[in-house]
């Protein structure tokens, strides 16, 4: 199935390891981008509607049409327990596609959140239910039901392309996407990262800089840095 | 008297029915500008200045010079209780034309807040005094007192068209302005329209799905959407 | 030395007064930049990362390169306690140069925060920290360590002049640059300017209007202003 | 009729008067704002799809829905010789609403070019063709035919007030706005204005200063302007 | 091959057909767009260096550094007659990653013009050189050449997913990506359509309306589309 | 005289050597901010106003107030042949500040032409007078003469410091700030760095590649770059 066809749901999707999924909501999305090979990052314009909105599960993908929110009544009953909705749109546009309605039935179904490359509404209302979202606006403007999109083909959601089944990890510095086949390893790599963090931080939290404890003084010399006074 | 003419305060101006706009600062902007035919909002990069901010009022509106806040102190005189200060500017300015000590001013004068499609400052004040605003910046930088500007002409703030004693309603959502003549028509069907919300909201946390309650399968189905495995 | 120089670190600086900092630091950024004759603020685009975060030092400058935080260790040497970080870039690039590890390290190094024309990431952590930092992005995305920048250069961080051991001052209004050579001079006109401001709230509050308090009747009728009903 | 209003068409406006039309013609956009009292603009981003695009008309609106430009047919049909579409949209939308073959049937029509508040295709063709737009954006994608605007309502169009039957003049400095009531007064006062500008353009070429010329500086000098060597 | 993996260069791609690059050579961006379902476009904020820009090739992709352009020399091998260079970048960068020498190179490997989400310098040479070039900015910034990216992995560019070997074509409307796979199908495609449009252009230029021609008085009517006078 | 003082004009200014001007003349932008060590660039937002627009001269700076001209004037007398106009303002601001009256005052001064990070206006009259002017902005909004800034004090302009007699140089890949101190010297650095241009693209065009005329492919391999089939 290609990229951005339109009119189709695909029903079976392979979703990621749950238990590597699991592992990874353990991480921050600094972490596991890191673990990754520092890619996989959305744009920074996608933000969480209120403080300390954050997820991790694995996506159903919706492509929307401008103005039209059809095709997320359409997602709603591919939604299974543990997953992301993960929304892009064929073209900028900022309308309020979502709100507490359409949450209370993705919450109804077990989804763990919203990503949207366009904009949502009753972000009071969405901060109550505990429904965490990340979008690039909050915009009270409405929309149809008209127009055909697709839900579980590939879509490229704020910069970054997501296969249905990946995982989705979003937190307060962004939002990260790691494709299905890796998670596991990505987990691996992520903690294997993170066991080293709190040495690390002890010894700056004591004064070591970090050209002594990563041994940049040298290399930092014959790149040509010069002292003055 | 004309869009944008300069030079002039206009003393007398309509105000919304008092009962119409008790009755709108009941519904969200979303319900509202629903129950308006998904017309009347203001640009989504108007933002509340602080978490939790709101409004509902009757519009005194203000066209300032860029870099000049003088109209500020000419409308406090117009303002009345209930009145909601909107400020538009006849270019693109981020200078912050209002602060805690206009605040204060308004405030005396039984203001209910300020849409600004500019600017402002003194914001942690403007939080702790409970005054409202939504703005398109928050900019430390001051404004002079030279160059006329009006106040109760018919202005476009933030892409919308206020004009004086039309209803304006702003919360986390975004901000709808109301024209005065159908303010109580448009409360009316914003009670309508939100008596539904509840049964609706009910039927979603049982886990109905939206296809069903909208009865959308036919109609998706003659749009030509298929279903693949 | 001449601005943007690359691959310099300048070692003794000479840090504003300490007792001219001390005092400026009981003032707003919005009464500073008043008080130096409504000039010296970054531009509104860079915005505090955590609600309430606020410093006040004397600037240990940065320059940056696209993509590489390697000036950032070079940079924590240099910091003495009552300093902010101060890190411009040589072009516009929003990725996350610092996180919690390097806060800790500028903790520990006695710095009273972060103004980064740039991405940082970790905010969660750094709020728990209570290191502030103002940035123009939160961005997950991570940084190498490959080119040299510079540290203690004159930078232009967001739109303004910064020179190593000028005082800058960050609250939720903006940032504003104050020149170490007239540091004592603008905290006086600061206190000057602010002992006015209780008197003239009192007024307000009473319901007197800035067009009798300030005079402003006859102006604004020289001016051509006209009343109409 | 109110502004926004959705589903309707009227037919039969007010056009500005043909010889106030004419007038306004021969003066650029900057005079005629200028001789508006500086007001009236349509925001600079606003631009010329091709290098020479002017025009000069009576506006016929057009309200659009996001990603749709079913209007524009129904919008043909409303146009006269002399007159110039002008479209706005209920939310930003950068689509291509217009293109070679809708150009050719409002050129048919006697259309003088169209002024649209978001995205326009096929600009070889129309440069070809010689009908002019100013628009937002150039964007390919396409839009389809679903949902009903309005045609000759009151639209806002890129931060101004458009009535239909105003006059609107485009050139490469930006768009005005005349309301078709005050034409032939506006048009009167940009030629006074024009009519010493031939002179002050020679008393500049030939060296006069604008300090001598407007006699500034005297109110310099008030103004507390210093002179430094 | 995963997307964005970094230090990885596939030599051997799957290029589109060179009879199907060749017809679709003949057809514009919004027609090709509109043959394959209106789907596929890079995002607006891309466009020519120069006017008259257009190329139609096989994509060789690159993955770039923030502020390196090594990979766009490892690029160059890769290069073959028809062939399109785009070039993505792993966060938003502005720099002028490319300029007359590379071109220069690219031109000799019979390269068809490039496309990058990211600047571009020397533009007035690359004019004179007559090689095409759609970026999302020119600046003079140069580059390093530090940091491993990849060529020839799936990149997302400007909103497009890119396969290597994919059929791109830009032209002064965008910038359309046409998966190798159905290349043949869409050129067949835009063909059947573009045979439409000389009989459709002939009447509208007669006078005939879209309304009639699109049989959509009655769609508008059922709509609820009210005509007033 | 520190940054952004105001109310000062400083009539004696040490302009660059007239020689190492006329040298850096032959150079284009991206080659003296390569020859400087790949600094002094201003921001890509800065455009010419018509194609071909490039100038090179010792600068004249001025500090604008938003939506006020008036400094202009001032700053016309203060021009000699061979300046460059450089023009910031304390606020960001759109509006036309400049149009073909104060051209031909500045052009009758001997000016090269003007960079100015605001707007302005009577674009084609300014090309057809062959007046040079680079922007951010064309708007045909006029601006009142009420407030004082400064000329020729250093100014932050499009993100780079001018200080008043140094060189700037403008052409269509932007805008590059040489300080007059070491203007000589920049140009020589660009001659010499000009000088291997010839060679090496006669290389380019031969077929050699980048990765073997500057040795690539070694440091290539030790990065750990793999080539797959």
């Amino acid at each position: 199935m290609s990229l951005n066809q339109l009119g189709v749901v695909k029903r079976n999707i392979v979703r990621a390891d749950k238990a590597a999924v699991e592992k990874l909501s353990r991480f921050g999305v600094a972490t596991v981008h890191e673990a990754m090979g520092r890619v996989g990052l959305m744009k920074p314009y996608m933000r969480p509607i209120y403080k300390g909105a954050k997820m991790c599960g694995t996506a159903v993908t919706i492509l929307l049409q401008p103005g039209d929110n059809w095709m997320m009544h359409v997602a709603a009953e591919q939604l299974q327990p543990g997953d992301v909705a993960v929304a892009a749109c064929t073209t900028d546009n900022f309308d309020g596609f979502f709100g507490d309605l359409l949450a209370t039935s993705f919450q109804a179904r077990g989804a763990m959140g919203l990503i949207i490359d366009a904009g949502v509404r009753d972000v009071d209302e969405l901060e109550k239910m505990g429904f965490p979202v990340f979008s690039r606006a909050i915009h009270a403007k409405g929309t149809i039901k008209a127009t055909l999109g697709s839900v579980n083909i590939p879509v490229v959601c704020a910069g970054a392309l997501v296969n249905p089944g990946d995982v989705v990890i979003a937190d307060t510095d962004g939002i990260v996407v790691v494709p299905a086949a890796i998670a596991q390893q990505v987990a691996d790599a992520a903690e294997a990262r993170e066991s080293f963090e709190g040495e690390k931080r002890a010894k700056f939290a004591a004064g070591v800089l970090g050209l002594d404890m990563y041994k940049m003084r040298e290399p930092l010399e014959k790149a040509g840095l010069k002292y003055i006074d």
